[in-house]
């Protein structure tokens, strides 16, 4: 929030080009009220657009004041290019849900490597909504997959739900996912930052931008190198879909920070046929990059086999997102 | 929901051969259920992938079987090129939140005629949630836009929210709009199908697409020529936008049928920074076309102002459409 | 928003002592922001409980503010006793969901008088979501299930959908109903409101607090003798009842006018076991009553039959919320 | 999920009887689907109301079948009167937010004392949004409000928020808080259940019924002794309360299990005025108990200032649910 006080002979009509002058600026809305020859304008300005010290020099404000924010770290971290994967500018990660066999991360990283993908995807600690299901391979299978990744060349992204694992991930993965159950996790948050590995980090189901935001300060304060926002879907009403993937929303974030933010279709479609469209509405949309979840085999695939991209389906999909950039010159 | 009943001497080879062929066939989720022998499985498909009689010949089953659906209009219904504007395959639509002054209609108006777009929006009846607020110019201003619209060879698009309004209207418009709180105006959509118009019809704020489809089936019973639906954002917890455009909601409900869906960015983003990446997005994932506010001069708009795009903004947003189109090839 | 603006030679004693004094009286929240040596104050009061300018004579304040509110009628709208029923205090409704048979009607309007119920429901216009679906019996249901409900003593309270029914219904009820789907029909509500009969608000599916009090502006300012706002239950994600019961917002909303405020169960619920822990909770919160759908025969009921009350359990609820009225001593 | 397949021989009749016995038993919903002579009718029973196999042996039913649930624990587990405290079979716990003073710590534990509550809660971890916030007073203050609450014969409920905290937190206080954030953190979950201690579980921000039955099935697969399900608002898009207290969802919980379920009004209301009218309604509804913020001087808190119950409105309330409890005579 934001906020014009004006002095008290200030004329109306000095009042209404401020009014103006803001809202042809950006602002989101203006609320004014007044009381004893007092008038003062609060201005709400999500998207960052308005520098209200600009405004206090014009006739008849007084002061221009604005609330301090306290997330300093996300708000001044710069962006770096050495994250970019894929595609030039872009920072793109695939790869299977859950590691089962190495034959299975094999066959994937083998093609992803083909395609020019240097982060790829596959999980070890799978987070669980019933502790009857499988809770995925842990340790012996994050090592697998890591030796796997280092014989193809590329970088392993892994999520890790338990701060007393990180300390064992960092010697075996590039980049620490943090998901969406996770978010919230300061401890985990903390000892993830403390590494000083990069971050990736998802959007809560139900996280604000403002929380998601709050997340990222945790993981920076504690010395995380950088931190990728990743938009996977919110949790709506909407049944069609998984999730309700907020693009616009993820947007919204990237006016406020530097720092990358990326998509995560597979999981809010929740299933094939909505994946493609959804990482390429990223792209257009001005997202720095997508996570997608690809199987060799979907119809096998231990866990998220509905949403799992078959490889020929991705690669026509990389081929969408490069032409696509070029199409719009960024 | 979908289901195959198997045969009571069905081997567990030939259920699990079943159940795999469902999954790559697109099934969302797979339910089993046993007793005395028997074996079902029920088949969630809310692509609308799976002719479920085909499985029913598989080695095992004795019988497939589906509910039927409701919303057969919806579901069979033909989509028409006629509705293409501005670019092909597409139906873009574009104008003034609210018609305010003949100077402000001929300005945007003219503006859209020489960007080749031929369906041009402004709004007469305003539903407002204070009834101590601006309720639109009425019959008046309708009038006054749709000789406008004429003189640039453009067809009107505007909306209307009292069923008695209908009559006069669609002697000004080719095309009713219903908005989103009148979505479940049972009504007012009887009353826009009897007119034989087509109908575009806004997504209720908090509408399923289950709810969406209905609301078509009600316009096409009365004989509505066609219903265009367009996503307009649902209501979600999230503030950041003004609501969030759902876009893989609006890809699944395409899945489902052959008429057009568009996307309303402006009422989701709420904001001018957000419009143009939110159509983007849109496009690139395989929407219909896109309906955006545009204003001559946005501070001066009477509502919506911070939404609005100015003119020249539109013109860029065009020209990438334009270029998205010809790099999916579609 | 209120706001308090600090004279530049405030001290920080008297801005912390203005800060506590706030949060005493009840602020839902406080913002600071400084420039210059000025110093502002933002205070949401949510709950109304601040009269800011008593604030505004603290020592350093130089001046207290107020946006002001649009909808003067549901602030400044008295209570009106008349529209007790059943227990004193409270406005108690009871019926069908439909208007089926003339034996359905009666065999439930006699045990509704029985039971010293004032206010019966029955539907004639049903909004339903397919347009194949029953719509309800119309005018001629309306006329039988009112001369039923005047043979037994009753007020009828039934839903309208379209303005140009308001006519012919207002002389067969007590009470015009606004449905859920119809709370933002501002024609509806005009219409309704120039009846000048009361009208029971149903609160929108995802409407906020705010627009249900700017729906009832509506009704009242076209002349609606009072509006008995009524919450059924919001959406949201939770699937295992039908809607949200939002009982903390329906009091949030009655800290704001003077209006009764009461809940519908039976929609929120959307299956009888949950009906009367619904109807209970609301009137210990301090709700003015209650609105619940009863069948004589629930198995056969046309429409909602799984939410329906028998009518044996409805006169142990009436029991029950007359001991929670006197445990309460309200 | 719950089915009936019928004969291919069963008359129509048959099959209407089986439909109208199941709604009269209380299916929420139920679906039919016919193929090749065959009848198929799906069962929902949200409520667990019906018990399948007894309509398997209706006239024309040849079997009835239903999908297993994971969730053994939560469904098998006895409740105990153990955690009866202040009210006989209710669960009361009252304390402040956070642990801030001994002085703090003494006067609201002596008055919980005095009131006959023998829960007290205070938190020593506090799970912030910005890593700036402050995080609680850690192990000392834990240590120290245990030793205050042994000085007064009362058990100490508090959160742990990070796994590596509970074999020291476990020492300290008789029943683990597991907060809302960390309802999916099932690191934490798996190492507070292997404590053995009572687990109180706090329902996730936007988890569904079934997500929090899931993680208490962690809980208790791990050791817990119980469960305590607190229901403490969800996250939805009205804001004129801080989250919507679902007490209806709560009640659907408590149709599946027979572990207690309270409600923790304040953090749902955000704001004095309307935790007594949420705990109120939660012993009306049927639920099991409260959890509630309270505090000697509500202005000087630390944290959640403006939702703390002074003590002597904490009395009022106390005595007012004792009345409701007598008014159910439950």
């Amino acid at each position: 929030m934001k906020s014009l006080l004006f002095h008290t002979d200030a004329t109306d009509l000095q009042v209404k080009a401020a009014q103006r002058a803001l809202m042809t600026a950006g602002a989101a809305n203006i609320t004014r009220m007044s009381s004893a020859g007092r008038t003062l304008m609060l201005v709400e300005d999500s998207a960052g657009l308005i520098d209200i010290q600009e405004f206090g020099k014009m006739p008849g404000v007084e002061v221009a004041m604005e609330a301090s924010s306290k997330n300093g770290h996300v708000a001044t971290a710069e962006n770096s290019p050495i994250y970019d994967s894929g595609i030039e500018g872009l920072t793109i990660i695939a790869g299977p849900c859950g590691i089962e066999t190495e034959e299975q991360v094999s066959a994937i990283f083998a093609r992803m490597a083909s395609e020019g993908i240097r982060y790829v995807r596959a999980g070890a600690y799978k987070p669980r909504t019933s502790p009857h299901d499988y809770q995925g391979p842990g340790e012996g299978g994050l090592e697998m997959a890591s030796e796997i990744a280092r014989d193809y060349g590329l970088q392993l992204v892994s999520e890790v739900v338990d701060p007393r694992d990180v300390e064992f991930a960092v010697q075996h993965v590039a980049m620490i996912q943090i998901g969406t159950r996770s978010m919230q996790n300061f401890a985990l948050l903390k000892e993830a930052g403390r590494s000083g590995m990069p971050v990736l980090l998802k959007r809560g189901m139900s996280a604000t931008v403002e929380e998601w935001i709050g997340a990222a300060e945790h993981a920076l304060t504690a010395g995380a190198e950088t931190v990728i926002f990743c938009e996977r879907g919110i949790r709506t009403f909407e049944t069609s879909t998984r999730n309700t993937l907020d693009l616009l929303g993820a947007m919204a974030l990237k006016e406020r920070t530097r720092l990358r933010v990326i998509a995560d279709p597979s999981h809010a479609a929740g299933r094939r046929s909505l994946v493609a469209p959804g990482a390429l509405a990223a792209i257009a949309a001005g997202l720095d990059g997508v996570i997608v979840e690809v199987h060799h085999d979907p119809a096998s695939a231990r866990s998220d086999a509905a949403q799992a991209l078959p490889l020929d389906d991705f690669s026509v999909l990389m081929e969408k997102i490069r032409n696509i950039r070029e199409a719009l010159r960024i």
